[in-house]
């Protein structure tokens, strides 16, 4: 015979393991995460007339400042920076000539002073002119040792916890998730698919041309060239989205105004439409940058006024990472 | 009771409906039936040394003249010389100006004479200038209406049973099956989903840039632009794979000089891989060009003796139309 307190306990336990659990656990209750619950059941229940067919289910995310930590830098430029050493050694000449002279001397105060023009020589000697399969095994080995100067972990491990369980919860029902990322492409693929889940083939970024030819035993391969091919920024994530997804998203995250058009062309669509933006409003748990609160707005992941109007007006959601988020990071105590 | 034939008759179609159905009814048994499916076998048994992850099981597959017929011209040249007389409605200075005139005048002779620059001409100003979503609807209504001259059917009906059958069978097998076409991205997107069941993200083609802009409502949308951003032929099918896929297929198929490239490029990776290349050599059924039985190669759809010459010699598979197919078409009798 069973005790009446196992057989109790049995049923809670069954209760318990069939009772649908919370997919955004580290999201306090409130209008951001109504949202995506709302969007997410809308979109996916058949009998709702919101319901969006799996195939058209796609979902973009910005990267910088919406997956992970844009602050103080892009970690991409940090890995651009961290690479000119090797470069010069291949090219000594460069040692005496700049940008490259001041990023040697090492002077943190003089690099963050260098203009756009010369951030763009850093990145076109650091990112181009070796083969795809070079590139991809130096910037894993980057990944693997680089630590960010304020948490001191790997990069990797700077993601967003409650945009994990978003990109978990969306996956789950049904959407492909894409990365659409001013960032490079190929470098963002190196780790898109460990850190986030998304395979190469969901990663939309800005992009250099490649070039195609064979190696001394006739081998093909692919150099990465100095030539723009896609500036996914801005209009061109919206460009970026054609020529990679060419359907148009439903759901939408970003964080700046480089975000702007892909949020505005998603919620040009019929039916319904997800559109969300993140705001840096948590000085103690990340960084506070951006309008609200009196913020001024950052010229990285650039959080402008008109914006935030823009958002206001035409019904967007601003998850405020202070009072949306109850944890960001796994590794906060 | 049940009788003895009924039961034996009900075991008879419980055998036949457990028995596995022959994924390629419409080859022939021969080298290349085998080629298909033992790699697909070798590439899918867990237990095999050759097995690929499911995340990596990419083939690609050119369009043109490998899943659909490109004789006596590619359907989407004839899209873009049926387009004629309507752009030179709305711009009529055009109509004295060549190569618009010599189209107008419908001199098929003349037409076919026309250069390779004027040619470029009649396609930039036919598939660029307007919206894509105006693209889209224009394409989908000469498809659903323009027919073939030979067979009197729409183009969409010219496609390979054979080469379907090859497409379902790798999606069956978890195979992600793309088009790498030197065709328009955008053009065989209207069509690839319905004819192929291939999605608009699983399409690579020669692409224009687009440029992002706002309707008299304030409403955003893509306008194609006459600027070229991936030739998406020869060498282009390589870079194009990278940049949309950024993964080496396991298998490629194509047909001419034009897909040398993407089939050196898949047969240089590791592991089990599948090239293969569609002859034509069947006049009565289909059409025949190419360098096999003393054929002149095609200037559309060129096969020439160096391609066949290097086929042999990485053990490609060379497909003939003629030997290895039962049947070409749906509507055979």
């Amino acid at each position: 015979m069973v005790p009446l307190g196992v057989l109790c306990a049995a049923l809670l336990v069954g209760i318990d393991a069939h009772a649908q659990p919370d997919p955004l656990p580290s999201w306090n209750d409130g209008a951001a995460k109504k949202a995506i619950v709302e969007f997410v059941q809308a979109t996916t229940d058949k009998a709702s007339p919101k319901f969006v067919a799996p195939e058209a289910r796609v979902a973009t995310f910005d990267q910088d400042g919406t997956l992970w930590v844009e602050r103080p830098m892009y970690s991409q430029v940090i890995y651009c920076l961290d690479r000119v050493p090797a470069v010069v050694k291949t090219k000594p000449e460069l040692a005496q000539v700049e940008p490259f002279k001041t990023v040697l001397s090492g002077n943190r105060e003089a690099i963050a002073k260098l203009p756009m023009r010369d951030l763009e020589k850093i990145l076109a000697a650091t990112l181009t002119g070796m083969s795809v399969e070079d590139f991809k095994t130096e910037a894993k080995k980057w990944l693997d040792t680089a630590k960010d100067p304020r948490w001191k972990r790997p990069y990797t491990e700077l993601t967003y916890v409650p945009m994990q369980e978003v990109l978990k919860y969306l996956q789950a029902n049904g959407y492909r998730t894409y990365i659409v990322t001013g960032g490079g492409q190929d470098f963002v693929r190196v780790y898109a698919e460990e850190v986030y889940g998304i395979p190469p083939e969901q990663v939309v970024g800005t992009a250099a041309a490649t070039k195609y030819g064979y190696g001394k035993d006739g081998e093909p391969f692919l150099t990465k060239e100095p030539k723009l091919l896609l500036n996914d920024n801005n209009a061109g994530k919206v460009e970026g989205i054609h020529l990679m997804i060419g359907r148009r998203p439903y759901a939408a995250f970003g964080n700046s105004t480089g975000d702007r058009q892909m949020l505005e062309y998603t919620g040009a669509g019929e039916g319904a439409r997800l559109m969300m933006l993140v705001l840096h409003d948590d000085a103690t748990r990340e960084y506070a940058y951006g309008p609200a609160q009196g913020l001024a707005a950052s010229k990285v992941g650039t959080f402008t006024q008109a914006l935030w109007d823009e958002a206001k007006k035409k019904g967007w959601t601003v998850i405020s990472m202070k009072n949306d988020w109850k944890r960001i990071f796994t590794f906060e105590p």
